[in-house]
């Protein structure tokens, strides 16, 4: 399925563990030694004394994410306030070529702010300003430290609702970064569909909007796609600093389910024939038995430990119980069970909240443990066979690793639970983590479905996209940041 | 609304009319005297001899598009039978630095193959093979040649279509080339949200997938969004000869309906409501007047001439039956009558036949005329004041144009019926298309929702995209194509 020569170069490259990123770290110090203190006061003269810090708790705060990579810390932290901030420390690092990384909300899974050569941590996710919403328009503008969950706050009253959902309560701008996706975009697609115009800073300070200011057109055909280029950029190419993007009604009627199989296969084969059929779900995850246990266990749920699946619906009543009908039938068809509907707003809440806490769910399986996530993407048609062939593995290589999906966009992860001052089970998980990119690229699909590349599979791009591909994106790195110093390290090979 | 001094520099603009085009022809000889006999002999042994083309009647052929801009010829037509072919012509004129011109089906708006500068048209329709259907994930892959209409036939029996389609049968890759949209784009998205992957062969010969070679997942954060960056960039960075594109499910049931209004704003409200209830229609189109009565003279109709909406409904019986409901409800509050149903899918065939060839019958207005099309796309809040102001324009400027629009998406078009050897009538034109422009992106719009920039609308794009969203296009485009070989004088201002 994959040569025997590129399988020995990701174990070499993933048995590196932590001394690999101990060296770069130390790499790093030449470059970090021009955040000098005259260059810190720079910094303090454009944002203000309090809004720059050098202390170590806050440095270590913002050197790393969620995921299992090591922290490495940032030279400085600034806290910007504006965009002219931004655009002013942007200038300054580019003139003085220093490291300058975008921090949203730190939650996300690759790495994605980890300081890797130290260099200025630019925090904007004290800009908290909802601009506008255009709710006749189904659309709003939001600064880049709104989270997901405050749009949704701010908005309630218009009965509308922004649905991409990742679980963790990210910046909206932090998102587009990313491009982020989640239980819904099965239904309401990305970031990539979501986002109509965005306010950028580039590398030397330059603000733009890339649909120009002010333009919230549902589509466009004026010049190149410049918000899709940006949108999973993660702080490569510029800070983004504003976002306009797509909102919905909040749906007539809602309904969620949940539903077990007697195997694996008949539960994703399930998902298959739900998106064949065209019926419009709005989530469909999938879970294992064993994340069904860590489920059960650490939310108080008592549910079948079965390959299982998560279902909701969104639409107008008749179309919700069409939806629901169809879906049944299909199930039943695979042996599913135990169908249990959660009709009221509490009971849905509940399951929706213990979904999204699964992986601290899956970590709680292991004591000391902390989380190792990844996430690969497929053509749902091989999903069956991607996820069979990985719980192959995972039984192989005598891993605990649940396995939960959105499964109907053919996208699914692995929650590791691992000790991460365990070198040798780290080593272990980051194999099989390689191990399951390889697989899903062979089956056609992708290394990721959401989570980004960030630090975690920057080996793995050039795989997925070809030498031709790669150039390509640095062709695009190197004209926009000649310098290299927006979050270097991140996407494109060491 | 919009600054004199804009206005004044716009009319500058198109008061240069022909002559301009003619400049930029002549200024052009010196760049084409690279194409020397000793360089078409070298075009022939690349695709053989039968493939190139020097006979003016080829040239001119395939020296315009469908749009009023005057032709302008290429010095060598080739016909590219594979992308081994693409790839040695593109890195011959890379080498030589001579203008290459991609050209698929030819039915462009916006004068996007006219050869500006000379050099070579590279004829890559007669590439014509559907690569692969992936029916159970509804997506396939087709060569550059193939059109929509060929394609649809070719998958007919899946139970799928391609639902994109802006009228002409344009070809799938020029359809990603210019970011096409049309009828259907309210309900299945643009090219934007269809293409999964393509192949491209850059300026110097390169070909890469955007999303790597053989992938084809529902979404991928892998590195940079090469996909939607070439969609849409007009054959200036790169030449998209396969596109592995999104099919959907043929909807069970398929309805369609006409109704009428007192007023354009009862029309445009209808729809803005409509769309605000959250109504997943397939296709809402907007005819004024002026559109009915062409239609009616062209197509052998008998409508009532006044303003018209358009609709069709896709889904299970029940769900097109409820929509069906909710628009009629909201078209009689808005004094909507003479509801039209065409169940049958004769009657639906006629009718949008009939709405597809909207264009021609609007040049059937005036005898000896020939089509001067634009098109515009706001939010469709401001839909109803940018309809009614443009209509008060036309009426004071006492110009034939009939609009018709894809205003569920915001977006709409003037067909102007012209006589193009009739100088001061185009200068006219192009004033009010300007205008039209103007209006529209300073009601947070766009200058072109999906005829693309082109030849006619450069001037418009600092406009809408600023200065630094102009420079950023430049950035990509210098870095793709250091040499400016691919479609010179498109999209950038002269």
């Amino acid at each position: 399925m994959f040569s025997q020569k590129f399988i020995r170069h990701a174990l070499l490259l993933s048995s590196r563990g932590k001394s690999g990123i101990r060296c770069r770290f130390r790499s790093t110090q030449a470059i970090a030694e021009k955040v000098t203190d005259g260059f810190v006061e720079d910094l303090r003269s454009i944002v203000g004394k309090a809004n720059v810090s050098t202390a170590e708790a806050v440095r270590d705060q913002h050197g790393h994410d969620e995921s299992y990579h090591e922290t490495t810390l940032p030279d400085a932290v600034v806290f910007a306030q504006s965009v002219e901030h931004v655009s002013k420390v942007a200038k300054l690092c580019n003139d003085n070529v220093v490291p300058l990384i975008p921090f949203g909300s730190g939650t996300g899974l690759e790495g994605g702010i980890n300081a890797l050569k130290g260099g200025v941590c630019l925090d904007i996710s004290q800009m908290k300003n909802v601009i506008e919403v255009n709710a006749e328009d189904f659309d709003c503008t939001v600064e880049s430290g709104v989270t997901r969950g405050e749009l949704n706050s701010y908005i309630r009253d218009t009965g509308l609702n922004f649905p991409v959902d990742p679980g963790a309560d990210a910046s909206v701008c932090g998102m587009c970064a990313t491009s982020a996706s989640g239980t819904n975009a099965v239904r309401y697609g990305t970031m990539r569909e979501n986002v109509l115009n965005m306010e950028v800073v580039l590398a030397d300070g330059t603000v733009l909007w890339t649909a120009g200011k002010n333009k919230r057109s549902r589509k466009t055909s004026a010049g190149y796609n410049l918000t899709n280029l940006f949108v999973g950029s993660e702080g490569t190419l510029g800070i983004i600093t504003k976002a306009t993007i797509r909102l919905y009604g909040i749906p007539e009627a809602t309904l969620s389910a949940v539903v077990h199989f007697p195997s694996i296969q008949e539960a994703v084969d399930t998902t298959v024939q739900v998106m064949q059929c065209g019926v419009p779900i709005a989530r469909i995850e999938f879970l294992d038995e064993a994340a069904i246990d860590a489920f059960n266990k650490y939310s108080k749920f008592d549910m079948k430990v079965a390959p299982s699946l998560f279902l909701e619906f969104h639409g107008s009543p008749s179309s919700v119980e069409e939806q629901k009908e169809v879906v049944e039938e299909i199930a039943k068809m695979n042996n599913g069970s135990n169908f249990k509907w959660a009709t009221n707003a509490d009971e849905r809440n509940r399951l929706w909240k213990a979904r999204h806490e699964i992986v601290y769910a899956c970590t709680a399986l292991v004591p000391g443990s902390k989380p190792y996530s990844t996430d690969v993407c497929v053509p749902i048609s091989n999903l069956p066979a991607v996820i069979v062939q990985t719980k192959e593995m995972l039984k192989k290589e005598n891993l605990v690793g649940p396995i939960v999906g959105h499964v109907g966009d053919g996208n699914f992860h692995i929650f590791f639970p691992v000790d991460h001052d365990h070198p040798e089970a780290l080593t272990k998980i980051k194999a099989m983590s390689e191990k399951m990119s390889l697989l899903a690229m062979e089956m056609h699909g992708t290394c990721t479905g959401e989570h980004g590349i960030g630090m975690g599979k920057r080996e793995l791009l050039e795989k997925e996209v070809g030498i031709e591909g790669l150039r390509a994106m640095q062709i695009v790195k190197n004209a926009f940041d000649p310098n290299q110093i927006l979050n270097p390290g991140k996407i494109f090979p060491v």
